[in-house]
């Protein structure tokens, strides 16, 4: 018997789930908005039927970030299954979560997508590598985190847990700004009407690099840029600030703060964690929390902060009364620099390497 | 009997010009000021021989920028061939041409690189599709302007003329201000100590593109950043006011302008000439040129500014007199984009096509 899951909004992301999923025996119901785009989406068997199933056990809500509370709230009360879990992929989760506190929704993000639109260019192992961050609150069921942290880790993805505010602060600077930044370059370069052509034939590699985000679906920015303006609009002001600087530094000839600038720049990116490292070695953390709420998220989201993956994730009972052990499962070279805040922080915490 | 060709500086671009000539047949002679360099380039069979080949007929200098005037006089004055053809391959080319206005010296800029160093990232197949800029003057001796144009075109290369000045302010908003903003929004992400760890597992995708560029070696942006500070401040300004109005539109959550950017760069991304796209048919233009000095660069200049590429080039005597005549072969369905100002400028122009 397969397990049976749901996908609501059948764009790049939620295709690329359903996709996934399907590959790796699952029963996959979709629906979009759009009957066409449903539709050639069970024609391509991105899923197995269009519609609504209520007996799944986990629901992806991929519609546009002004879909996803209702469309959640659906999901919940419309379920024959009293487990069923629920989670999207928006990409800002503030105030998603904000409005959304039931301990089995657990909104998450994968930080994979490509400029493709739709079923057509779903990609099943789109998330093979890629970091898929969950933002864990107090209202969350640790059982619900745990049976979705592994639904996703089979879907090859890496699990880092942070709290919202903390996800949207960091996708500021590392999607938001370098998107409308993209954009824009691409847009003064589109500018030149006269010289357009030349201009175009001059654009290698380093160019079309830069400017191939801006080439994906516009759709989803305005929502973006809503949700998240508090955090955006204080990191463009810092490039602002940072490429008046640049100019400055170009109109004066001011060579060595231009090594500088750029020698940073080459070091930070240098060492960008290569996508999908898997850890030679991993190590096991057993933590004996209290069963209080607001516990999970603390441990996960601590791990989360200091950049450490979470590669498998368990909930045990322990044989010492009224507490649970939760068990996770980390880069083994990492993981002295999650122990020691975890214990300074009154968790017991023993752990073992294993390769 | 191989052709003989001189290669100094063996960086990247050099040593992939010299393993790509050498992969044709060629034998090639290289020199650096790294000897170690040069030892490695040997050893790897990116050269053949380590020195200066005083008998080679096509010298390209792959040095610093504010290496190639001294090395083109120097190889120029110190050649067994009166016939040898000199180019260069630095981003900028106004100050260079400016002090060498040699009939035998044609600047060049060949549109491709990577993030990768010296003669272990020498890729002979490089140049393969992409554009390499000549930009002639009316000192341009044409015979060597075609057989360097032969050259190039042999490595995969496609040439495009253009006008020194018109080049640098072309490549001030494709390559050097992209550059420049790849680099400032790298060391931005770069700056957060407390989240860096996390931070950087977030970047997915799009990021790593953005910011590839920033990875490779800053050697060569001080003297970029001096040659062409008059071009890319203007640029740079251009690009903090539409970030400055970008700031505007999130701040105030101007819907309508934020998709209008978008798609505007979207639709610009979207009609980047494919890298490396060959015509489907192909036009012979056959051009009646009064033999006076800066015809060359007249017309070839001409197709440039218009976008055009020139996959082949050839001068043959007119039976007409004290005249030549130009033979260029360009993409059919562009060709009429030449003849019309080309004849408007006086010229006698007839072509015919061949796919």
């Amino acid at each position: 018997m397969s397990r049976h899951a749901q996908v609501v909004g059948l764009g790049l992301v939620g295709s690329s789930i359903a996709g996934g999923l399907r590959a790796r025996g699952w029963y996959v119901t979709g629906s979009d908005l759009d009957g066409a785009r449903a539709a050639r989406a069970a024609a391509l068997r991105v899923i197995d039927a269009v519609g609504r199933d209520t007996r799944a056990e986990i629901a992806f809500v991929a519609t546009p970030a002004s879909g996803v509370v209702p469309v959640v709230r659906e999901l919940l009360a419309g379920s024959e299954r009293p487990d069923l879990i629920v989670t999207d992929v928006a990409g800002v989760k503030g105030p998603i979560v904000a409005e959304l506190a039931h301990p089995r929704f657990v909104a998450g993000h994968p930080m994979a997508g490509s400029e493709q639109e739709g079923p057509d260019g779903a990609d099943p192992e789109l998330f093979v590598g890629a970091t898929w961050v969950l933002t864990p609150t107090d209202a969350t069921d640790p059982v619900a985190f745990t049976a979705l942290q592994s639904v996703i880790a089979s879907l090859g993805a890496d699990v880092v847990a942070l709290a919202p505010e903390r996800h949207d602060e960091l996708v500021a600077v590392i999607s938001h700004v370098p998107h409308l930044a993209s954009a824009t370059l691409m847009s003064l370069a589109g500018e030149s009407p006269v010289d357009h052509a030349a201009l175009m034939r001059l654009a290698a590699g380093g160019f079309r690099d830069m400017t191939r985000i801006a080439a994906g679906s516009p759709a989803i920015w305005p929502d973006i840029c809503r949700d998240n303006a508090g955090a955006i609009v204080p990191v463009l002001d810092r490039l602002i600030d940072q490429l008046t600087e640049v100019r400055r530094i170009v109109a004066d000839g001011d060579r060595e703060a231009l090594s500088s600038l750029l020698e940073r720049a080459r070091s930070a990116r240098r060492n960008l964690p290569p996508r999908g490292a898997r850890p030679v070695a991993v190590a096991e953390l057993r933590v004996l929390v209290p069963d209080r709420p607001g516990v999970l998220a603390e441990v996960t989201t601590l791990a989360g902060e200091l950049g450490v993956n979470i590669y498998d994730l368990e909930i045990a009972h322990s044989a010492e009364g009224p507490r649970g052990v939760l068990v996770l499962v980390v880069d083994a070279a990492v993981a002295e620099t999650v122990v020691t805040p975890l214990r300074a922080r009154g968790f017991r915490v023993s752990w073992t390497t294993a390769s």
